[in-house]
């Protein structure tokens, strides 16, 4: 049996017994389970493999132990993976992420599932705070993980894109960090490898050459989520949201800018997911910069996503976007400029800079959808509704997609219960299936290797 | 009118839009009017005047406002007094006092009185805590004040001690500062002037010629006392605990060791409380550096002291402490050998440097005790208990005291219903009643200027 | 007229009057023309072309002045290559590169050409130190750049190898890096692209990933070379030696082991000056890890390198070094193993870790060589003499072709005389012929895109 | 015997075998000497004793050696004073004074007596050097200390005054450099007890209170005069120069204003030197905040000193300076609003803010003045000469009293040859005589406890 000692990274070395507490008792803690899990999905760093269920299975004897010591209590890692040590040691930035998902899981739980230190008594489920305060709580847990005190240069910029690219894309994408790097923008993505990885390598090229220290490369991922999409070390600041709704508004509130790459369904999700806030109309004159971008040989690609976006949501949605093809200094000067303009307006309307008070963001973006059989089959998924509202729908329906691709307590259901089935106006029913096709087509859905296998049926 | 506008120190600096409506609401908000108060508190820094009443009084004017600006909330100071200001200028030391204040207050009021961030309801009372948790509270509290992190050095020094002394006294305190400066000790004490600050300023230039560069000099306050003991800038770490109860054991949590210097009732409060903790049978083996020192003119007021302890809690009680007459060198050389013993015990018993857990502290110790004329006359003054007890009991009745003298709403109540009255044991009585006089005699009740009017009759 | 003025980094920012003139007589001043041609250089950053003439030719105009200011002097570039900036500013890195220009050739030239600060009188040349000097010299210039402090962490690897080299070939050389940077070592190389760029890049990765924040990338070059191979801005630590010898002194005297990668004829010099300098029987037990290593295409090319070395230095040269073939992990375990030899050796005999005082380095390897078509022809290229020699001369040799192909003087001087040649034994001349002839053939002379031209003829 | 092992600081560590060799020819090296006798000065840091042989007497064992260690070169000592220790350990500010002698020492010995690092050959002796060259030498020397970067925030505050000042005078001290200290200014004074030392325990306090963390406590010294002024630990700086009058020219260019406190000859001598260089005409208009303060009781010695200054330079170099007599406050704003002239003038002669090149200095306050019997005898104290050379005058003539006071190589001449003899008008005379006398009566010639024992005759 292998075991590690870890030292403690940061405040989090300092635990009181009541917090050590909720995560020792192994036996029946669900808190213990997730986060067990998100450190074990932290130790497959730079694994490119994205089925949570492959990815676990060789370390069912994996533990994680917080063991109290004289300078702050230590984690003790039992039976760890190998491919996170270098001749024997722990990769640093594996070090950090693993007191990061700590931080993050302790936080979430003591603070907003109502369990207090002492008494876990009055639970407050967070479905039940009012939207408001979803926002002041997605703020609470990016100021707890000390991401916003420096990001007040309106220098971050959200990357999205796939996780299964190819390698010109991927390419395309170190290009693109580089030129962001150059102009000191930090990085900022969902983690994982492709797109959520190119940029931050190519920024931290350019931000050596810049002499830029403050360099950050931030991931931002969820407890079921993180397994299929570990943070790579370069990664330097490791934040795990509550749910997939809590990290979609991370992302934006915290942005400056974002940049959608090629990508699959989540890509998708997370594009509707944007436009359908823009286009509310309190937000009709945020500037808020997005670019989608892509190598020469991805024209057609965006081709397509732009086409969807003016069959679904119409035209004033493709005015909230720009398409670059091939320019990667192109989409950073580009970036600049818009920068200028957020800048503007954030002093105009006494916003922060840090955080993205202004943006307006209807409820139904920050509820949790649980995407069961019933709610998908569910989805009003027709024309009949403002178009914020076809939009969070969409989102909808991609983010099931998603859960039912890699999430593994929705692909147990799946197998249990078959595919997810899609129903609505076949029109946009024949949009989404085009779409989804496509993606399977240029294997978005999955990394290379396995033969995908479709997680839902549209009803055309 | 004067504004001041102040920029943000450290996280602080970042306050979701539910935490800024708290302090705005100046109308009936309970938490403003104390949060105005603390701040005008520090703004009198350096001001040798113990009466708060005296000290409010020209700055009914007085405002402190939150201001949402790009990078971060600022604070407007509206009217302050100038005594904290050189050419203009706020002293750097106090303007960051202001955002301690801010940071404790905000978060004891939002976590432990129970009202969250967006929903001011289930109100959670402090006493209603049970024991654990309050240590857990106080451990919470310092640590989300930053004060944990640096303090596994072992070496943080608490000095107890009047505010009104001597200049000899003063000095005095002073050189035992700069002894233990000189060996890299930090010092916390309670602010306020007097023994409070004479081992800060001893300290500073004891850690300069080390070229110390971590050097602490930690006040730990409350809101209801920090008006009578507002911290000297050289105060580099304020933190406010929720009342006085919290403060001590905040004190003896977070300290190494402690020293003594003369002192008036406050003091005698503070050594009871010690020395009711230390006679609990788990501490018997508890390594506790407690050194009471003075200089030659002041062996007089420790013989009589320790005659006193003789009297009340036994001879036992007179093994938990040293004391040193006119030796400086000696008093910190003394606290670096007790220092190993302290390491050599939280290595045995695997207890965190930063903070003392396995020290044993009676609910009694904790829980708040109200000093209102029924509990004053009602304190079991007798030897019919535990000595830890009567400790317990003594503690309160000088705790009493010293609210009748200096904290403005006991003040208020003996204007109104006369002195406080204290009954026990005859012999008990006769022993507080000379011990209590030979302080007013002394002048350490008040600073000088004013005549003494005791709020207490002692029933002999 | 393009001006750009920079502000002062570093203590270079105070010069003497005496300082800033020596600099600003840019009528008559060799020196001027110097430090003007080395600014040129750095400023083409990044550029691939390693033909000083055509680098050079489109910026006549460009001009470099010092301006003095309140806070220093500042450095004012008149019509500077575009290359090097970004949106209108230059690249933090090469910012810092002029200043390490401007700090090397003044210092150099204050100190080693005799002419003090304030009276430029009695010349000392560099030739006429003795030899102990020189490596006391070579050890001031590093001090002075700051070089030594951060050094004696036994991880400093210098990566010597081609600046032409293929796709395959580069890609590997970022893998070494990267696995070098994994294990916390520094890159140390001669600047310009190729082998020597392509280790920075892998390493600044791992770095990132071990959030190493003291990663080195040292770059050493010397005033007539440093126009044919700029530094990449990665390079933040740019020193700029007199010549090549104590360029060489210093490679060897600052490194903790040196990786070999596939190169030209400067390769083939760097290798013959460590194996002359490692054969000298005072350093027989003096460890040096020296691993030779590149891709699977490239096992041939070293096959080859050592089968020349077999044959003119025989087998105890074969012993100095380890061939690694394909397997980047392996050459840094086998380097990591080898610093735990120096350490023991250094900690042994009591020589210190920033800097390499025990090895013995023969003046043969330490005076200036130059390459003039007498002293080439004189080069005596046969057996009669130690080994040790004929490996200087060879190194000799080498250098000579190195500077016909790329110094603009020998360059000049090979158009009006006609090649370099070569005589000497038989046998030796024809293995010289084969291997220079492999490196045309595989384009390692010069970069890609022009036909080479030899600057020798070899009498076999 | 004791042994101590210093670990290097700072660059120093790094020496080359010719520089360590330098200092370890312990038999007949001069060098040595003077090295030894600064250390010893420096471990006798806080001694209140100003009598070098009375000091030096006890510590005849003591030597000094420079060790080569791993990494770097650490100095041991044998048989150092006890005083310099803490249970055991070396004061770290003395440790880092020891470390800036062996820096100064070495650099003036190897660049300014000609002796380079390899050939100690051609010496070129100080006294050849010409007047521009000797300013450039005081900026490199202060450059290499390190003590010109930090030097542009015109904020450096020289203070003069005696090392023998009475208790009053000394807390008066203390109070300007606390409100020197609220006002961000650093205080840069000779070394030693009295007015050197109290304006920065004041500063230390106040820059404390102002969070100041780049609070800077110069000393400045000379190896003659170090061992009767020996710095204390506040000193953060120390800076060894060449000569008296090295030293006096660093103080003025290095200062951005001054305050003299009370003192002795040797405060006279410093005043006289500022007063002859501000009165020369390139200086006119040259703006030197400079202001001679005292305590209440003082108000008589500044008036004699006023006097003494209207009757021998006359009412323009009255005009140079302010009196400010009890006003602690009001020198530190005062000294705020002389900065604003300063950075205006600089800006406006494009002068270093670090430096004071602008000020024209000349030729007779640079070069060394010997004080032997005959050039104290000849020295021209007589009104046929312009003001400035008067000045001059008597800056030696003082100069010459200070080292017949306290330099020990002075005071051998004067006990071997007897007492100096001053000549001149005897009206001037007499003025010196009157000045001397008061001096003298109120023990500001040399610390209490001795009878002072003139080293002069001035023959009226």
């Amino acid at each position: 049996m292998t075991r590690v000692q870890l030292n403690p990274v940061g405040w989090i070395s300092q635990l009181s017994q009541g917090e050590v507490t909720l995560l020792t008792d192994t036996a029946n803690s669900e808190l213990y389970q997730t986060f067990r899990n998100c450190c074990l999905a932290v130790l497959n760093s730079g694994v490119d493999e994205d089925d949570a269920e492959a990815l676990f299975a060789p370390y069912e004897s994996f533990e994680v132990k917080l063991v109290r010591r004289e300078r702050g209590v230590k984690m003790e890692l039992i039976n760890p993976p190998e491919v996170a040590f270098v001749d024997g040691k722990l990769i640093a930035g594996v070090h950090e992420h693993l007191f990061s998902v700590l931080r993050d899981l302790l936080y979430m739980h003591v603070k907003y599932n109502g369990i207090a230190e002492c008494e876990p008594s009055e639970v407050r489920r967070l479905s039940d705070v009012t939207a408001t305060c979803i926002t002041d709580m997605v703020f609470d847990m990016l100021r707890h993980a000390d991401a916003l005190v420096g990001n007040d240069d309106l220098n971050t910029v959200v990357c999205w894109g796939g996780h299964s690219i190819g390698t010109e894309e991927y390419r395309y994408t170190k290009e693109v960090g580089y030129q962001l790097g150059l102009r000191e923008m930090n990085i900022c993505t969902g983690c994982g490898p492709g797109a959520m990885k190119g940029p931050m390598k190519g920024a931290a090229i350019g931000h050596a050459k810049q002499r830029f220290r403050k360099g950050r490369y931030i991931g931002i991922s969820e407890p079921s989520i993180i397994a299929a999409e570990p943070p790579n070390a370069i990664v330097n600041e490791l934040i795990i949201m509550p749910d997939i709704e809590k990290r979609l508004e991370a992302f934006v509130r915290a942005a400056h800018g974002i940049v959608v790459f090629p990508g699959g369904v989540g890509t998708a999700e997370e594009l509707l997911y944007i436009l359908g806030i823009l286009m509310h109309e309190n937000n009709a004159q945020h500037p808020f910069p997005l670019i989608l971008t892509g190598p020469a040989a991805s024209a057609d690609y965006f081709a397509a996503i732009d086409r969807f976006v003016a069959a679904t949501l119409g035209p004033k949605a493709q005015q909230k976007y720009q398409i670059i093809i091939d320019d990667p200094r192109e989409v950073a000067r580009s970036m600049s400029l818009g920068r200028q303009k957020v800048e503007q307006y954030r002093r105009a309307v006494g916003d922060a800079f840090s955080f993205n008070w202004s943006l307006k963001v209807d409820p139904i973006f920050q509820h949790r959808f649980e995407p069961t059989h019933e709610a998908m089959a569910a989805l009003p998924i027709h024309r009949d509704q403002p178009i914020a509202s076809l939009a969070a729908t969409l989102r909808q329906a991609f983010s099931g997609i998603v859960a039912g691709n890699i999430k593994s307590s929705t692909v147990a259901q799946i197998k249990q219960h078959g595919r997810f089935e899609l129903s609505g106006d076949p029109e946009l029913m024949t949009l989404i299936d085009d779409l989804l096709r496509s993606f399977v087509a240029q294997q978005r859905m999955k990394l290379p290797g396995s033969k995908y296998e479709p997680c839902y049926i549209i009803n055309v």
